[in-house]
């Protein structure tokens, strides 16, 4: 048996950034940014209001000083002449401040008749200026490797970059294997049951960026695992269900075999998960996850997720954990890797009392994994814990 | 002007749940649940073998013990006789435990010399036997409202539910307002800027539940809002992006008034953000967002979502809010409360120094909001803060 870590690392071998393609911005959010790109602007372009008010040319006011209102600036329609000292040009929120200008007094502190504002007291100290390129300068850029948020959709918006070069999504093709398996809407027969795992982890690897098949379910059979396995070429990624492990009847290592597998291990030291296949075939990375519902979700999070950051272009590693504090004790755990299905609740998490990996009604309940090291001693509420968020 | 919280159980009452609709479970995944859905089976259906190994008839064994191995069960493939004392049944991970049996000696623990086993020494204690209905059973359920996740989707499958019941995409048609604004990819006059806040609050909507309908920029006359105002009709919710401050060249309010809004307040004690607008059109919700960049994608996330949850049936609310160590200290807040754009790096936070609510720089950088109360005393660092994870 070889540890997660050690796992992990294999794992990561597996993969390589995957080529870039354009897509328009109203399609970029969740997106991997390809390539740094540079605004091709300033923003904002012009020293702009902050506030809807008067600008005028000097800094220092006081109150009673006065000044003839000469014009108007509005967003999107700038003042074309100079502010003089003794005038103010009535201006509005966004306006490009007019030549000469230093100084928006808001129209809260004037009071107007005709064209003459005078300041009232207890003037606002604020000038109430954006400067031009206060947000960013021409060239520069938004940095990639970067998952793109709905905020950087808006900067690059505001760059005037219509079109952004994202990562293409990685494809990855999904065969549940197991004679016990229907698919959800068929009838099973008294000793089958429902593929799970395979719409699951195709959910959790789209939210990720993939791009996924669903292949049929192959049966414990070499030709119908032959024909699955074939159905997956041209994807970037392999992933297979079951069949992993020791017993009798998995035979997706042997199969796979046949058909070009160069395996890189198989068993790791964790639970749920110990039997795990990771490989190359026929040009793909494929790993091959234990059929037990749990096990395969926990192992798509443990180690297919980093896999997928790193066809992406993203530094790939192990899930992002942090320390939380256990609100109720744990015993001592083996001598494998534990994920213990956990609820986190305000600052504190907790172990959920089942840890079978079986129970999906657990993981479906859980929004944490305690990560618990090998041989972890006996915990008390109150330590510390090292948590992944779900 | 009304306090934050005042103006969002203003905004909450605009919403109510949607209808609902059924999709395939492949496509369920982040939906929002609309009823209850039960299980159509027991999960296990069968008490089933946890492990690679020989079932037997009783509990109690010991070294030494020997066994004639009648009969084979494979995970899919039932062994239909009864084992007794001295019998077992080879059985394989998934498989139905035999009828009579009540225990798998793992394999591990066994040596075999044609169909005689015989247990060796250290014999692991497990009974390695998930019984019947240990996950759930006919007729649980998974309790709607409920967004649901891929560990959602793969206890559905299991269920055998193909088909779910979730709350169809509430429509949010987005229109941004002024004369300063040019769509990206346009070529802006000197003084234009892009309009970025249109696009980055459709991809947060979208990620939050919604469908969008990206609507024409409106340009500061009552024709132009009139026209885009109309092209919203039919949606869940207009969402309208500037032109609802005090300036005289801020008309939405005005044109959508005489276009039958019912407006319930317009101000809110918040930074960024004071000029909020929300109320009825034509049927449909409608919340004037403020024009500044920030401003219109914290008010998005601070009133937009919340309603959006209304809209899917979750029981919408502030949005969560945890509590966190300052890492570095922060002056006194004003009266209104403020949305300060800050980092969360490790277990602790700090606001950025830049707050002006034009700089969407700071936004892409930020991962948290800190919400200050009104008056909020200058704190220090260690001190704990309300925190928004972005």
């Amino acid at each position: 048996m070889i540890s997660v870590a050690e796992a992990l690392a294999e794992v990561l071998k597996l993969g390589a950034p995957v080529d870039a393609e354009m897509v328009p911005l109203s399609e970029a959010d969740g997106r991997v940014l390809a390539e740094d790109v540079a605004a091709t602007r300033n923003q904002p372009p012009f020293s702009a209001s902050a506030m809807d008010g008067y600008a005028v040319s000097t800094e220092k006011v006081a109150e009673g000083d006065s000044f003839s209102v000469i014009g108007e600036a509005a967003a999107g329609h700038r003042f074309e002449g100079l502010v003089s000292a003794g005038q103010a040009v009535r201006i509005f929120t966004g306006a490009p401040l007019p030549e000469g200008g230093v100084r928006v007094i808001i129209q809260e502190d004037v009071t107007r008749e005709g064209d003459k504002i005078t300041l009232k007291g207890d003037l606002d100290g604020g000038h109430h200026v954006r400067p031009a390129g206060g947000d960013f300068k021409i060239g520069d850029v938004l940095s990639a490797p970067r998952r793109l948020t709905s905020f950087d959709v808006a900067l690059l918006a505001s760059m005037n970059v219509p079109r952004v070069p994202v990562r293409r999504r990685p494809v990855v093709a999904i065969i549940a294997t197991g004679d016990e398996l229907v698919s959800p809407g068929e009838t099973p027969r008294d000793d089958q049951i429902i593929a799970s795992n395979s719409l699951g982890l195709a959910a959790l690897f789209q939210r990720a960026g993939a791009a996924t098949r669903l292949l049929p379910i192959a049966k414990d059979t070499p030709a119908s695992l032959e024909m699955a396995l074939s159905l997956a070429a041209g994807s970037d990624l392999l992933v297979t269900i079951g069949g992993a492990s020791v017993g009798d009847h998995d035979i997706v290592a042997e199969v796979a075999g046949t058909m070009g597998l160069e395996r890189e291990f198989y068993k790791v030291a964790m639970r749920p998960g110990k039997p795990l296949m990771a490989g190359r075939i026929g040009g793909m990375a494929m790993i091959g996850l234990p059929g037990n519902p749990v096990s395969s979700m926990v192992c798509g999070e443990v180690f297919v997720l980093p896999l997928l950051d790193r066809f992406l272009g993203l530094t790939a590693g192990a899930r992002r954990r942090v320390q939380m504090t256990l609100s109720e004790p744990l015993e001592s755990n083996s001598h494998r890797e534990h994920y213990m299905r956990a609820a986190i609740d305000g600052d504190a998490v907790k172990a959920f009392a089942r840890q079978d990996s079986s129970l999906l009604t657990v993981l479906a309940r859980a929004n944490a994994l305690i990560v618990r090291p090998p041989n972890d001693p006996a915990r008390a509420a109150g330590e510390m814990v090292e948590v992944i968020r779900l």
